[in-house]
Parts: C-alpha cells; sequence; structure tokens
C-alpha cells in the first residue's frame, strides 16, 4: 500500500508528487519548485485520490518557505492567498481541499505568531493529520468490512487509496478472502492501473474487467457489494464521485446488490446544488494509453465525476458507522475532532 | 460508409480481409490464403460487426477454389466440411454464420450439378444475397429513423456497420439532423474507431464517450433513444450483443429513454438458453491499443457478448416493421424470401 510520503512530499526546497498518470507502468515523480506549479499538478491530474489532498499540504509548506524572509504579516498574505490557489485546482474539490490547506493556514499563523517555522509547522500539522485520517479510515474499513460475506466478491470503481488499503488489511486480519473485480476506470485507467495493483500486492484474488462489464459480471459473477469512495457526499446523500460511478449504482440497484460509499459527509456540499462538474479536456477521452482511438474530427465529452443520487446508495460508510443517505447531519453530532467537523475522511 | 467489397474479398486465389482491429489508424489488410485461415481471421476478430459475415461468403469461395479440381462428390463432402469450419468461428454466432455458409454451399451444389464453376457461383450468390441483405437493412433504417425526432440524439453501442451507414443515409435524406453519442466499447474500441468515423464521414456530429459515461450522458445531454444491432435477437425477446449492451439497456430503462435494437429474430435460438457467450482471451482486458494497463499478476475477465432481457428492450426494428420483443414469431409470418425466413438483416 502507497503511504502518503512516497505520493507528494516536501524535500525542503520543491514537492515531488509521484506520477500516477503511468504508474505502475513507470515509477517517475513531478518535481514543483513553486506552489502554483503544485496547483497545476493537482489540476493535471498527476495526482489522483488521495494524493491530492497531501499534495496541497506540501504544497503550502512549500509556499511558507517561499516567503520565509518576509516579514510576519506578509507572510500570512502569501499564504492566504496560496491556500486560495491550491484548493481551486480542481473546481469539484475546492471543498474539501480548503479544509487542507486552511488546516496548514492556521497551523502557519500560529507558528508565525511565535516566531517559529511555518514551513515546518505545517509539515509537522500534516503529519499528524494524516495519522489521524488513517486512524478516522481504519474505523471506517472496519465498518465497511463488518458488511461483506466471509468468501464474498466485491466491485469497486476507480482508486480510494487509503480506504482500500485498508480495506484489504481488516479483511486479511479477519480471515475475509474477498474477490474483487475492478472497473478499468477510463479515461486514466485508475481501476486497472492503482486499484488492482494494490489488491494484488496486498495478496487477494483481483480481476479487471473494461468499464462496460460490471452488468454482466453482477450477473454471473455474484457480486455481494459494489463500493466507492466519493469526492464529496453532499449531506442530503448525493454522490459526486469518478463518472461511472452512478451508472453501476443503477446496475447494482437493478441487480439487488447495495452500493456502500465510504467517506465523510461534506459540510461544504449542504446539498447537491453547491457542486460543480468538472468538464475536462474532450481531446482526452479520444485517446487511451497515449495511443489516439478516434478519427481527426471527432469530438469526445468529459465530465470528471458523475452524481448519484440518494436512492441508489444502500449506506455511507464513516469512521463513526452507517448512515443511511437521508440522515447524514447525524454523523456531525456523533463526530469528534477537527476532521470530524469538517468532514475529511477517505 | 464502408461497402462489403471492401470489408473482404475473393481475388480468386485468396481472401483478403480489412483488419478492423487497427482501422482507422491503420489501413491493413490480412490474406488468408486457406478456407481455415479465413476462420481464424474471424475467429481473431480482424473483422467484426457484419463483415465477419462476408468474410465466411469469401471463405466458402476460397474452398471451392480449393476443391476445384476434384471430383464433384468430393468438392460437395469439401464445401460441406468448410461451411461447419467457417460457420463455428466464433461459437456465439453459429446460428448465423450457417445461414450464409449453407447458402453458398447451395449455391456451389446446383453449380456443380450442372458442371459450372462453384467458386464463381459462390460470388455470384454473394453479391445477390448482400444485395437483398442491403435492401432489407434499407427498410429497417427507415422504420428506425421514424422513432428519431428530428432534432434528436441517438445513443449507439459498438458498430452495427450497415444498419448505422443506412440509419445515417435515411436520416440525412429526410432531414433529420440527429447528433450522435458513442461509447468507445471496450477492449476493441470499436465505437471509437469505426462507428464514429463513419458517423463523421458522413457529416454528422459525433461525440466520442468512454464506456462509463452512457448513464451521466443520458441524464445531462438529453438522449431520445438508444440502438443498437444484435449478435442474436432470440424468439423469446433476449438480445445477444456486444459486451455493455446490457448495462446501457438498464441504464436507458432507469433513465426512460427507449432501447431499440434493430436485426432480425433469429429462428436458431427459440429461446436465451440455445446462446452460448464467447469468452476470449482474459489478458485482452488488460491493455489498450497494445499498451499494458494492469501489474503483472492480476487477472482480466472477457466476456464477448451479454444478454439483455426483452423487459428492457423497447422494440425489435426489422425491415418488416417494429415488433414488440414478446411477439417476435409473428416476423416469419410477415417476412419474405430467404432471410426473411432465415433470419439475416443486420
Amino acid at each position: 500500500m502507497l503511504q502518503y510520503e512516497n505520493v507528494a512530499w516536501f524535500d525542503g526546497s520543491a514537492v515531488r508528487i509521484l506520477d500516477r498518470r503511468v504508474y505502475p507502468g513507470k515509477v517517475e515523480f513531478v518535481t514543483c519548485k513553486t506552489h502554483r506549479e503544485v496547483t497545476q499538478a493537482i489540476a493535471d491530474m498527476v495526482t489522483q485520490s488521495a494524493g491530492p489532498y497531501t499534495a496541497a499540504a506540501m504544497g503550502m509548506a512549500l509556499a511558507a518557505h517561499e516567503c520565509r524572509d518576509r516579514r510576519a504579516s506578509e507572510q500570512l498574505a502569501w499564504l492566504e492567498d496560496a491556500s486560495e490557489n491550491i484548493s481551486h485546482a480542481r473546481p469539484t474539490t475546492v471543498s474539501r481541499m480548503k479544509i487542507i490547506t486552511e488546516g496548514c493556514l492556521d497551523a502557519a499563523r500560529r507558528a508565525i505568531e511565535a516566531g517559529g517555522d511555518a514551513a515546518q509547522a505545517i509539515m509537522e500539522h500534516t503529519i499528524e493529520a494524516n495519522n489521524l485520517r488513517y486512524s478516522k479510515v481504519r474505523r471506517t474499513a472496519k465498518y465497511l468490512v463488518d458488511l461483506f460475506p466471509d468468501d464474498g466478491t466485491v466491485m469497486t470503481q476507480c482508486f480510494g487509496e487509503t480506504i482500500v488499503g485498508m480495506m484489504l488489511k481488516e479483511c486479511r486480519e479477519r480471515g475475509k478472502s474477498i474477490r474483487i473485480f475492478c472497473p478499468e476506470t477510463r479515461p486514466y485507467f485508475q481501476g486497472a492501473r492503482l486499484t488492482a495493483t494494490v489488491c494484488h500486492d496486498m495478496g487477494f484474488d483481483v480481476t479487471v474487467i473494461t468499464d462496460n462489464m460490471p452488468a454482466t459480471v453482477m450477473q454471473n459473477e455474484k457480486v455481494d457489494v459494489f463500493t466507492s469512495a466519493a469526492d464529496a457526499i453532499c449531506l442530503d446523500g448525493h454522490v459526486v464521485n469518478k463518472v461511472g460511478t452512478f451508472q453501476i449504482a443503477i446496475v447494482a440497484k437493478y441487480m439487488g446488490v447495495p452500493y456502500f460509499v465510504t467517506g465523510a459527509p461534506d459540510p461544504g456540499h449542504p446539498t447537491v446544488d453547491t457542486v460543480t462538474i468538472e468538464m475536462r479536456d474532450p481531446e482526452f477521452v479520444l485517446q487511451a494509453m497515449g495511443t489516439r482511438t478516434a478519427a481527426q474530427g471527432v469530438k469526445g465529452y468529459y465530465p470528471s465525476f458523475d452524481i448519484t443520487p440518494p436512492h441508489l446508495v444502500s449506506g455511507v460508510v464513516t469512521d463513526s458507522g452507517i448512515y443511511a443517505p437521508y440522515d447524514l447531519k447525524r454523523y456531525f453530532e456523533n463526530a469528534d475532532g477537527e476532521f470530524g467537523q469538517r468532514g475529511l475522511n477517505l
């Protein structure tokens, strides 16, 4: 399982980000020398899943490094600007990104006011925050695995790195021998390249299918559970996730297979109306692994995400238990601590 | 629009088949020097959609050429064996293939009995049969286009070459300016490479999407009709077609979009129980356009086709009109001629 410090890290002068666009075929890093290059790298999908959140924190550390020789008030202004810039790298995740960048900003503010090193403070804050996140995801994984039979078949969608790893760890510790079907997740193939690699590295039986096969696999291979992480879980129960999730959720409902989404409800999205779906370069769907598929003149269409309505969601699995998608406000009555209140748990 | 003689043709000593695995990126032909090489080329998916049917006929002409110097009884035995061999190239289409190869066999038998040239007779028979097929598909296209609004949006699946071309021709002649969404159809990308190319070449607005996008496109882009051809339409209304069709049909039902399948019911499949779904090499889904996507050790899964049940089919569009999927036996009361009785119409 990839640890966050291998996904994106600030080395004292630059941020190195694992290039998930080519992993695992190649293990390459993109080096960002300014925080704006970090923003660009996130926008360019160098890193995916939870990677952008760690990359954003590292971008804030780099921003603190950039302005380290300025006066305190200038440092704060610089970091506020960086927080704004980095959190807007992708339109659909601004709310979650702000949890990260504003958390870094608070840590930096405290350090600057105490005459300390802001970059150092951001790094310490990020390690602590990631450890907290890991413990929350671990608890989420326990609730998720409760929903699996002992010898079950699970279908995933795209790549929720921490939850997938934690889910498999939990299965192993409990002796649940699940097999996993991963739709490949065009156009970036995160399912084929990333999810399947993690599953195989952790010793599980994993099968990649193309994105047109979930229905036939559910019909012929007895899938017990469909599960995905989410880029946003709105408080009204709408789930925003990698394009394709909605379609598999429709198929799962038709087949009688439950769909469990993992993660915390997002107070930044009280309803689905606040969600902006990022439309990416349409040309990208006209190629596969770098080879053009369609003739010149043919158009493409590339919404990054889709929206699954609450009536297709069987349960929202969080660090404090499983909630009906119509009952998400109750999560905040139970939750504790910084992320509990602000909802980053993926 | 590709004419059948450009897809597969017997040149007097060999059969040349357009390699649709690489088209339109490259225009290359596979040359088959024996009828068994034709069988292998069909099994290897050198040609797709209606291509295998013309290739099969050309394989029969080549078989007649191979045995031309033998005695009449030996020629017939050779051709009977060739018909059996070629028609079994792919398990899911044996019934339809036999319509072709046994039609060629009959033509050859008549020629041999009259002391004529069997290969020549097969070629003449095939031209006549293809012209009959074209006229039937043209009638089918008229009924299909009746179902489109004047400024509508149509979603296709995979590549039904003749019906797609005829449908577009019919739209153009009637001044219906449809736009078309083509799911790319992994793992061979027939939708991106073939369907979209035909649509664009014929001057239509065509957009390729990845196979995880049909639901979000139907929701956001007002799709009026989902349509596909079929590899088999069972008399009980089950539709066998390229994997992914079933999933889009489920999504279409959820969205209130009608699904119209084109082609004739297949008397070779009185019910779905006679259908064998071809499982192909699972490694093939672990690559895209020749580049590996998944890590070593990850498994693949590759059913060529899936089965859509009749309750997801809004109508079966044939050369003699539109039938409810539960009422397909009536087709044979209306139909005329060789293909009418035997059901090849794609």
